[in-house]
C-alpha cells in the first residue's frame, strides 16, 4: 500500500477502505508517512469529504492511536456531555451537578480555553484552592462518592487528533466537516463514556455559524458514536448571543451558581435542563422527556443540584466561601460601561466578538501560553430583544486596566440595533438522534 | 503574509497575487515554508485551477529561482523546441539539423529519459564517443560555428521547479495543466532561447491522453510564454502510436539519420519538418509556410540538414562512422518477432505499453539510477491502418535477453486489431500560437 495512491484516491472522490485508514493514521504516528502527503490527504478530503464509513473508521484509528480511560470502575451508566464551544458556555456547572442529582455519575474531563471560547477548566480555577488535577483513583473515588467530578484531560488521549490538527491549523484544512465530527469523536470516545450528549452550538458565537453546517456537524457526530457503539444524541443550541449575561470566568461561575440557587437566567437554564434530559433519558433514570424536564426542575428548585455542585468543590479542594458568598470570588479593579449610541431593539448579536473582547480583558488567551485573568470579563445588561435608548448601558466590563477603549468598541459594534422589534430567540433549534 | 492565508485564499477559489506568488516560491526555496503547506497548496490547485496571471507570475518565480542561461553570445533568433515525450520520438535529431541548415542557431539542452519515454541526451550516447557535457563556452562556440549543439543540462535551472515537482509526485498533485504547464515553460524560459516551439503530444503514448486536454496544456503553455515574453507556438501533434517505427537509443538514432538520408519515414518526417517551420518563421527567415515547408524538404532531400547532423557529432567528438555505416550503432544479440495472433486492420496501439516494453529490454529506466542499454529496443513492423494476416510479424524486439516472454505479451496486447479498416490518422492536429 502506498500513501500516494491513497491521495489519489480520495482525490478522485472514492471512498477509502479501513486498511486504508488504518494505514495512513498508523503510518502518520510511526512517522512513516510524513506531513506534506497527510496535508495533501487533508485537503484532498476537504474538496471530496467523506463517507460515514470512512468517518467512522478514521474515529476509530484516531481513538486507538492513544490510551483510553477505563470508567468501568465507576458504577453506573456514565454519560458525557460535550459542548462545540461558543461565549458564555457555562452549562457543564449546572448540568453536572444536575445530572449528578439524578443519581447518573458524571466523570468529566474538559479542557482549557482558546481564542473566544472560554474552557471549563479555567473557569474552575477561578474558585480558590480547587485542584483540576487528580489522580484517575481519586477522579474515580470523588464519582462514585459524590457522582460528579470534573478535571482536566490526563493520560495521552487520541495523540492522532492532535497531530492532525496541528497541521491542518496551518494547511487551511480545518474548515472541514467529517474531519471536525471525528476530531470531537475522537476525544469523546477515549473518555470512556458510555453514551455522549452533545451541545452543538450555531451561529455568530460558534464554530458553525450557520444552522444547515451546524446539523451537518451533528449528524456526522451522532453517526460515528452509532457505528462505535456509543448511544449519541446532539442538541442543536443558539448561539447567536452569548449564553447568560455573564463571559469570563469568576464571571461565569457566579452566574451559573445563581441558577443552581434558583435564579431565572431564562436561555442558559433551559439549555441545561434540555441537556440534563438527555443525558438522564439515555441512562434510564427517567420514562419520557417531560418526567424528566419537570423531575430536574424541582432537583433546581430544591437546591439538590447545588448541593451536589458544593459537594464537587470541597472535594476538590475548593474554598466554599466564594459560592457560598459570590462577592468573594475573583473580581476586577474596574466596572467600564458599554453605552448605545442610538435606540431602538438589540436585533443581534457578533457573539464571537464579545467573546474576543472578554478576550482582550484578559479573561481568554490569544495563543496557548498566555495567562488568565479570573476576576475580568463582561457583563451584559442588554440582550437580543431588548429595547434601549441612546445612552442606556448594553454591557459592563469588569476590567483591571483603566483604559479599554478598543474593548469598548469592540463591544458596541457587537451590538446591531434596529427600530423593529426582532422575533423572538429560540434557545434549541433541534435534537439529533 | 502568512501562507495559511495564502492556501485558504486558493482553497476558496480566489486567485492568488504575484506577491503572494512569490512569497510563496521565496519562502519555500529558503526553506521557511514546509513541505505540508505546499502539498496543500498544490491540491487545491489541483481542484481550483490558476488563471493565466497566476500561472504566468509561478512560471516567472521558478525561473527566479535557478540560473538563467545567457545565449546572447550566439548571434541571431534562438530558436528551442520542447516535446511533451512521446514513444520512438526522435524528431529533435531531424529537427535540429534541418533548422541549423536553414541558418538558425539552435542550442539544445536535453534531458533523460524515464519511465515509457526515452531522453534524447542517452539516444545521442548509443554514439560511440559523443560527449553531451561541454563547457558552457564550448557550448556557444560550437553553436556560433556549426549552428547546432545537444547537450545535457546544466547549471542550475529553475531549482524551485524540481523541489515542486519532487513533491507533487508524492502528493497525487501532479495532474494539474496550469502546474504542469508552469513546470515545462519555467525550463524552457531559463534555458534562454528568444522564441519556443512546443510539440505537445496527445494520445495513448502522451502524458496528456485526451485532445482536448492536450490542447489546454498547449495553451496554457502558449499563454505562459506570451506573458514571459517569449514567442511560443505548440504544435499539437498524434502520439496515439509510437513516432515511426523505430523504439530504443541506437534504434532512434538510425532511423533519424535515414530520414536526414532522404528515407520517407512519412509521420516522422512530416513532423519534423511541421515543427522545423514554425521555428524557420518564427525566426523570420522564410516569408510564408508554404516557403517554409518547400524549402526544409529540399534541405533534406540535398543532404545539407544531413551534413549538419554530421557537423553536430564531430564537433562533440563522436565517431562519425556510425552514422555513415549505421551498422557500426550498438545493436543486440537477439531478435526476438511478436507475431499476430488473428487477422485483420492495426486499429489501434497503446503506445505508452509499447514504451514500457522498451524500457524493460533495457532501452529506458524505471528508476532515475538505472543503466540504460543503447543497443536494444524495438523495431516496429506494423502500425495503424496496416493489415496483418494471423502469424505476420507486428514488431521485432532487439534483445540481448533470449527469454522476453513478457514482453512479447506486453507489445502483443498494445496492438488492437479490427477487421475493418481505421480512419487515415492525422499527424498534426492543431498550431496554437
Amino acid at each position: 500500500m502506498r500513501m500516494v495512491d491513497i491521495i489519489a484516491k480520495k482525490r478522485n472522490g472514492e471512498a477509502l477502505t479501513e486498511q486504508e485508514i488504518t494505514f495512513f493514521i498508523g503510518g502518520y504516528m510511526k512517522e512513516n508517512i510524513p506531513d506534506y502527503q497527510v496535508s495533501a490527504l487533508m485537503m484532498a478530503i476537504y474538496y471530496q469529504g467523506m463517507t460515514q464509513e470512512e468517518t467512522a473508521y478514521l474515529t476509530k484509528n484516531i481513538v486507538a492511536s492513544g490510551d483510553i480511560i477505563d470508567l468501568s470502575p465507576i458504577e453506573g451508566h456514565k454519560v458525557d456531555k460535550h459542548s462545540t464551544g461558543g461565549v458564555g458556555d457555562k452549562t457543564t456547572f449546572i448540568v453536572g451537578p444536575l445530572v449528578a442529582a439524578a443519581g447518573i455519575p458524571v466523570a468529566k474531563m474538559s479542557g482549557r480555553g482558546l481564542g473566544h471560547t472560554g474552557g471549563t477548566i479555567d473557569k474552575l480555577e477561578s474558585i480558590p484552592g480547587f485542584k483540576v488535577e487528580l489522580t484517575n483513583q481519586q477522579f474515580i473515588d470523588n464519582v462514585n462518592k459524590y457522582k460528579l467530578s470534573v478535571v482536566g484531560q490526563t493520560g495521552n488521549l487520541a495523540p492522532a487528533d492532535k497531530k492532525l490538527y496541528a497541521l491542518r491549523d496551518v494547511t487551511a484544512t480545518v474548515d472541514s466537516i467529517p474531519l471536525i465530527a471525528s476530531s470531537i469523536m475522537s476525544k469523546k470516545i477515549a473518555s470512556g463514556a458510555d453514551s455522549i450528549v452533545l451541545d452543538v452550538k450555531t451561529g455568530s458565537g460558534a464554530f458553525m455559524k450557520s444552522f444547515e453546517d451546524s446539523k451537518r456537524l451533528a449528524k456526522e457526530m451522532v453517526t460515528i458514536g452509532k457505528q462505535l457503539d456509543r448511544q449519541t444524541i446532539a442538541v442543536i443550541s443558539d448561539m447567536n448571543q452569548p449564553l447568560g449575561y455573564e463571559i469570563g470566568n469568576a464571571n461565569e461561575v457566579k452566574e451559573a451558581v445563581e441558577v443552581l440557587q434558583g435564579k431565572r437566567v431564562e436561555d442558559l437554564r433551559e439549555l441545561a435542563i434540555e441537556l440534563a434530559a438527555h443525558m438522564t433519558l439515555v441512562a434510564g433514570v427517567y420514562q419520557d422527556y417531560t418526567e424528566a424536564t419537570q423531575s430536574l426542575e424541582k432537583l433546581i428548585d430544591n437546591g439538590e443540584a447545588f448541593h451536589c455542585f458544593k459537594n464537587l468543590i470541597k472535594a476538590q479542594g475548593g474554598d466554599i466561601a466564594v459560592v457560598e458568598d459570590l462577592s468573594k470570588l475573583p473580581g476586577s479593579s474596574y466596572k467600564v460601561e458599554v453605552k448605545s449610541v442610538q435606540k431602538g431593539y438589540i436585533h443581534e448579536m457578533e457573539a464571537d466578538e464579545i467573546g474576543v473582547a472578554a478576550m482582550h480583558l484578559g479573561a481568554g488567551r490569544a495563543t496557548k501560553d498566555d495567562e488568565i485573568n479570573h476576576g475580568v470579563g463582561i457583563t451584559l445588561q442588554k440582550k437580543i430583544g431588548d429595547y434601549v435608548e441612546q445612552g442606556d448601558t448594553l454591557a459592563i466590563l469588569n476590567s483591571d486596566e483603566e483604559n479599554v477603549e478598543h474593548i469598548i468598541h469592540i463591544v458596541k459594534n457587537a451590538y446591531g440595533i434596529k427600530s423593529e422589534k426582532p422575533n423572538n430567540q429560540k434557545m434549541i433549534y433541534e435534537v439529533i438522534k
